[in-house]
């Protein structure tokens, strides 16, 4: 009922969350504070961001769903492409600029907003089409133009700055942006919408996967998220393995496209999340096609247990994430020694980073409104080495309100098994004959987001996790009675 | 069971189709020959393309699932990013050019395929990894090598020709096969997955937007597409517009997300296709959404479906799609003018383009690996003038094997109403009083895939289509006894 509220706000249908454009105004203003207390920003300065741009595919002219680009979100919670938007720091005052569309435009998008629906719409101070930017900030006479720029380091790409015609009239800063911007960590609006979106996800994921056995298609994981949610986008390819594809990180990627069939006895790994409002989830399940852990199954799977809750436990802030990696390492090599996977002193396998051999990621990221959120390696946070810790995608302290995965793994990938057993250092302590055992296993991973409190963290991920609650609820969901069909895939 | 025959084919499980990678090889050898045919083609030439690259959103690590470059795709049938793709015009002899990836890839992507590995998978004569593409070319001594540069007519934009360092050693043509690619009209073995895709996508219509009325979200249509045929892209982004919003050409877009709430009494237009190993289908179907044709809405969608109707019957060899366009207006017209909508002389109406006020996007196009698909507008053919006219996407004379879509449509859009108004040459055909009365109808478009044949055409696509089988379908599918529920969206 959005529209008979006085406040700004997204919502997808009454069953549907009610994001607050309150929300973005938040954002800005904590960006200006820091920027405020930065000595480096001078007085009169502006924020200027480029939203995402309208794409085609190729030279067709297929346009994929436009997904803003996560920073200009954040800022502004824009839906459309094609936008640019101010924030004087010292007032916080705040100009969007769309694009002055063609009237023309109107019999293929709908009726045109004016800029007074836009302004409306978004709860901002001002909005001009952005064929006048160019005099509306020389109208402001700013010091200078902060514009963004600086590197992600999962992917190590540049952020491209805010250009446009006649920029080249102002002062522009491209540094001092990034880092404040990357700093300013999720606030309670924010994190009520991650709840959110972690409550669809997680409620999808035990329908879809663990439950309604017969429709398990991924593609009914988006539906579902969609229909309940107003999921319109995933937060990322769904990765459902199967069998030994469990053990394939990223699963799914156009070259192995989910699309092995399920067999009996094989585990699943279902790595699946929704997005609301750009805001994300990122939930893995793992779990035994046919409803029932083998021995062998429950060994590993139990193993990752074990590390997860470690890490949850100790969670809180203060605490290193590096740290919280090495914990999950450290469980988890205790229950493959209790298997008889391997044996000896885990300080010693930990040394020789014997953990990695078996989850070669690092633990966890942070999450919010990119899956793989911003600001892991500010500056002065090294990246750790050694292998799995050099993975990860953050090696901070932990701090309240911070959003991050919790998600450990056991995977049996041949080409780090080999390796291992080819490195003295590490093969002492593997059982050679057991270990082969268990190569097409495929892996076992275990995935929650969680937010940080004041003394611990808070979870935001609900599915079946221990053998027992996944064993009953795909007891109960497929009537126990249900043979594996044969067509059934991922 | 791909992997027990000897022809490599693509294929998404036992209940989906298998495309043989002959399709290809005929794709090839009929563009070789075609080029032999050409006086300005040099012996000794090799036809050299470049696939889609992976990508990320923005500066952020977030893949979107990868989609070929569909000249690449309809060459060589090749699923992954980043490869290069030669022939040698002479002989047809092919070479692909995967990526060198690194070993420790295998972790993230799964075992990485070796050259074999893809020789046998996609069915080519040779497979060497890119980083020898140089290397490789340079002892092919090729004459030329001819890559892909031209203007696709309906996105404006150009196609970017193959690069690799080194490419200045050989002499280098972009224009010559530009031409000869995009006159490849469908063959058999295309026809054959087009129509698989087709009768998938139909079923989808009936059983999502008709039938199961439940849970007409759009999401499901894409679910039911992928778990029935393996579709796990859709055709282009979601049309699904209910009252008013049926009369906004490309509802669904960002701004304007599909998101209104159905409502008892609103016409509903699904405009949804799904694609398989990226050939597509374009499907609309338009519906009342309580299942049940008001007198006012039967009169608008019979005057559409007389448009569709005679289209088909006259769509055949020889006949030119500017005919095809005039033809559907002045059935619409005939019939708008039976209502009482508007007044005089069809061909008078005809004169002052007054069916472009109805229908202002063209009768139809080109479809096949692309939803819009090439070959348009090659030289010689010349965009035709007038409102209407001039948005078609192909003005040739049909051909046998073309695959183009009749999609005539009639809108109630405020902005041409108020234009046509104002203008006195359409006013006055117009009864004033009685289209105000139409303003905020939405507006119905019935869309069907057809290929040409020797003496007619086929149809694709099978979707009731009468009003008595449209009701039909949605009473026995509802059980002609639920209410609306309040809080279905689209």
């Amino acid at each position: 009922m959005a529209s008979a509220r006085a406040a700004p706000a997204f919502c997808r249908g009454t069953h549907t969350m009610e994001v607050p454009m309150e929300l973005f105004k938040q954002n800005r203003e904590r960006l200006c504070e820091r920027l405020r207390k930065n000595s480096k920003v001078p007085k009169g300065a502006i924020v200027l961001l480029q939203g995402g741009e309208a794409e085609t595919r190729y030279c067709s002219d297929n346009e994929p769903l436009f997904r803003q680009e996560s920073y200009f979100h954040w800022t502004f919670g824009v839906e459309e492409p094609d936008f640019y938007g101010a924030i004087e720091v010292d007032s916080g005052k705040t100009i969007l600029f769309p694009p002055k569309l063609p009237d023309s435009y109107a019999v293929w998008m709908g009726r045109l907003l004016t800029a007074e629906d836009f302004r409306v719409r978004y709860g901002v101070d001002e909005v001009c089409f952005s064929n006048e930017i160019l005099s509306v900030l020389k109208s402001k006479k700013p010091s200078s133009l902060l514009t963004l720029y600086g590197l992600n380091s999962d992917s190590d790409k540049y952020s491209r700055p805010a250009a446009f015609d006649g920029i080249s009239y102002f002062t522009v800063n491209k540094e001092l942006l990034h880092p404040e911007i990357s700093e300013c960590i999720q606030s309670d609006l924010e994190l009520q919408v991650l709840r959110y979106v972690n409550k669809i996800s997680s409620e999808a994921h035990k329908v879809v996967s663990m439950i309604l056995f017969y429709f398990i298609f991924f593609s009914l994981f988006g539906h579902y998220c969609y229909s309940n949610g107003g999921s319109r986008k995933m937060s990322y390819t769904c990765i459902c393995g199967s069998g030994d594809n469990g053990s394939v990180l990223h699963y799914g990627h156009a070259g192995a496209p989910n699309a092995k069939q399920i067999q009996d006895g094989d585990m699943c790994l279902f790595d699946m999340g929704g997005e609301y409002y750009c805001y994300t989830s990122d939930i893995t399940c793992s779990f035994p096609a046919n409803g029932k852990f083998t021995q062998k199954q429950k060994g590993i799977y139990e193993a990752v247990l074990k590390a997860s809750q470690a890490v949850i436990n100790a969670a809180k802030p203060g605490v290193s994430w590096v740290d919280m990696h090495k914990l999950a390492e450290r469980s988890e090599l205790e229950a493959l020694k209790e298997i008889g996977i391997v044996n000896g002193d885990i300080e010693e396998m930990m040394a020789v980073r014997l953990g990695a051999v078996f989850m070669p990621h690092g633990l966890g990221h942070f999450m919010g409104v990119d899956t793989h959120d911003v600001g892991g390696y500010p500056e002065g946070v090294q990246r750790p080495e050694g292998a799995g810790l050099r993975s990860l995608r953050t090696a901070r302290t932990l701090e309240k309100r911070m959003v991050i995965t919790v998600e450990p793994g056991c995977y049996f990938i041949d080409v780090l098994i080999d390796q291992a057993l080819n490195n003295p250092e590490q093969a002492r302590f593997i059982n050679r004959d057991l270990i082969n055992q268990y190569r097409g296993f495929g892996g076992v991973r275990i995935e929650d987001d969680i937010a940080i409190t004041a003394d611990g963290m808070e979870m935001l991920t609900c599915v079946p996790r221990t053998v027992e609650e996944i064993e009953a609820a795909m007891t109960e969901g497929r009537g126990n009675q249900q043979p594996l069909p044969q067509e059934v895939k991922q």
